[in-house]
């Protein structure tokens, strides 16, 4: 049977990897003393089995395999079991983290991925655009304006701030159904529609209602912050009602920063978020205040399209990568260099000030990015499929 | 009108400090350049207020207020205008945060708190003792007989380790419905419940299904991860059936780990799961290998138990604090001195491996218990209630 495999890099000495490999291979599987697990068979099944170790001076890096069963085919206890208690212990980090095809299989990752997104926003052959609906606070009417005026210069993707939110599901509604109009309203003009992710942040009957005026709106999509929401809950939910699922970087920095505890960037927004049904998973460009470094893109953007199993038949969907954070349209030639034709440019505010008139604005980031659209970058990643 | 309040501590130079300040009172709120809120009321009524700057010699002390509204009186966006993106910058850490009564009174707070759990379990006047279900992997007979003997041992409280999962809802019920026997017969002899706290990890119907088993079988409580299931969503499933939540310390290291990044010890475990919903909030006693100091033991409790609003009739109820973490025998009174009567104190495989039998090692625990009771130091917290 295959394992699944973790690594773990743990500040420490080196006389201590050694003890530090077998606190996490118990913790995150039977979490108890040796002695309270007399079953020979228990141990041998369930503890996590050191796989390899070795320490480069100034951490350890301890490989663990564990039995897969121990996920239930399922996110959350699969994320549990990567990182939920070895979190508590100082100067641990998750640095890889590989599952079985078949666990893979068996959770699912993203309903529609990067093709299904291709297909819904009819662009094939370049990096997509997205910008936000913000800001919170501003009259409806500007809300409205942004997203018919970016949908008339050619925008492809606009999503809902993650601080939108209201006090009740009709106020919800209305803004939706105002947003979606408006974007109506300039497929009109241009023949082609602008898909919209509003921001799904309900629990419970709430979570149904906001989803349920998504369902009556037909909109295709929906954003959600998986690591406020729980991720296995947005997963569901896109699940249940059939959305693109854009996931967003809310909270990510608790795990990837600082660089020495926590998940690396490319294990949470790449293998994490894509098996946890992201189509869309939204990152930190590089070279803005709040970045990843390109290495860790390009590692994310990896984890997102590669293929992440070995048999065809138990791949799951690549996911679109979605670098963000502030970018300039002088940026955007080094982020496509960097990203290839298969991502999303997400541009908020920078995009919004462009010009007096958005739609302006938003066709100068269309015609930026259609000057520079790659096309040998990108075979690779459609060979590797 | 009363604003939230939020302290950040930003590793930064002096002259820095106005600039980080003004980044995350703009990132938390609109999130977008100034030039993109052309509204001045916009401005007043939604940007974070910046009511205190100072720095240390290292660090940056920001002061932030922000506008309630904001919060639209639900959890999630909440945690979100907390520290949602604010995670994103490096060395930023949120070392306080104090919401209005009002906000306090919507969000709601746990339903039962520390008097539900004391009138739930009939024991008023000393620590109560949980102990965890475990190992993942045992025989069904032997987590039975875990539950067995434990409550016959005079245990309070057993809740499942948050390892224990299973692939569908009817093994699922089938475990809880065991253990759950197991318990009623150990009541029967002595006259007395042990609570049980199932461990709650589905998502969607499943959720639905997992909550149906607990209140089918007359369970008062259960065990949420709410870090990975998400606050909102295991608050509003205790609330939607009316259970007993004892939230899960899983993933708080990424947030409390290391110092100069992510949440307060005492804001996590102590503000936000109470305001989260938290009947019982789990964290990590001093002395052990995962630990949290005395210092922030302190501050989680007074959080969790002192009152949090202002006026009476906001107030939300206390949650009752449990320190968890491999606690021997010998280590009791000194937890008991540091949190007082009014505490749960979690003991796993200490307990377990105590004595063959488990009901003798959990007697002794109990004995321990009483024999260390305070007198003097709870009623500070009752005066202060």
């Amino acid at each position: 049977m295959e394992r699944i495999l973790a690594h773990y890099r743990v500040l420490c000495r080196a006389d201590e990897a050694a003890d530090m490999a077998r606190a996490i291979a118990w913790e995150q599987t039977v979490e108890v003393v040796e002695a309270a697990v007399p079953w020979p068979d228990v141990r041998e099944r369930m503890v996590g089995r050191l796989e390899e170790l070795h320490h480069d001076g100034q951490a350890a890096h301890i490989y663990l395999s564990f039995n897969p069963e121990l996920a239930v085919e399922r996110i959350a206890p699969l994320f549990t079991l990567a990182y939920g208690n070895a979190s508590l212990y100082p100067n641990v980090r998750l640095m890889g983290f590989r599952v079985p095809d078949r666990l893979a299989s068996a959770i699912g990752g993203p309903r529609f991925g990067l093709d299904g997104i291709r297909e819904a926003t009819g662009i094939f052959d370049r990096p997509l655009l997205c910008t936000a609906i913000k800001p919170r606070g501003a009259p409806l009417e500007h809300l409205t304006d942004i997203a018919y005026r970016y949908a008339l210069g050619g925008g492809d993707i606009i999503k809902d701030d993650q601080n939108l939110a209201e006090t009740d599901t009709a106020t919800f509604r209305r803004r939706v159904t105002a947003i979606d109009q408006a974007l109506q309203k300039a497929a009109d003009i241009t023949g082609r529609r602008c898909l919209y992710f509003p921001h799904i942040y309900g629990a419970g009957s709430e979570l149904h209602e906001q989803l349920e005026c998504l369902t009556d709106l037909a909109i295709r999509g929906a954003l959600f912050c998986p690591l406020n929401l729980g991720m296995a809950t947005c997963k569901q939910a896109a699940r249940d009602y059939n959305l693109i699922a854009m996931y967003h970087p809310a909270f990510a920095g608790a795990f990837t920063q600082p660089r020495d505890h926590g998940i690396a960037a490319d294990v949470l927004y790449g293998t994490f978020y894509r098996l946890a049904g992201a189509d869309i998973s939204v990152f930190l460009g590089p070279g803005g205040r709040i970045s990843l470094s390109a290495e860790e893109n390009t590692a994310i953007h990896h984890k997102l399209i590669q293929p992440m199993g070995l048999r065809p038949d138990d791949a799951i969907k690549p996911t679109l990568p979605c670098p963000a954070g502030g970018k300039t349209l002088e940026q955007i030639p080094a982020l496509i260099k960097l990203h290839g034709k298969d991502c999303l440019l997400l541009v908020g505010g920078a995009l919004l000030t462009l010009d007096p008139d958005i739609s302006i604005g938003t066709r100068r980031y269309i015609d930026t990015i259609q000057r520079h659209v790659p096309i040998e970058k990108n075979n690779q990643y459609f060979l590797k499929r």
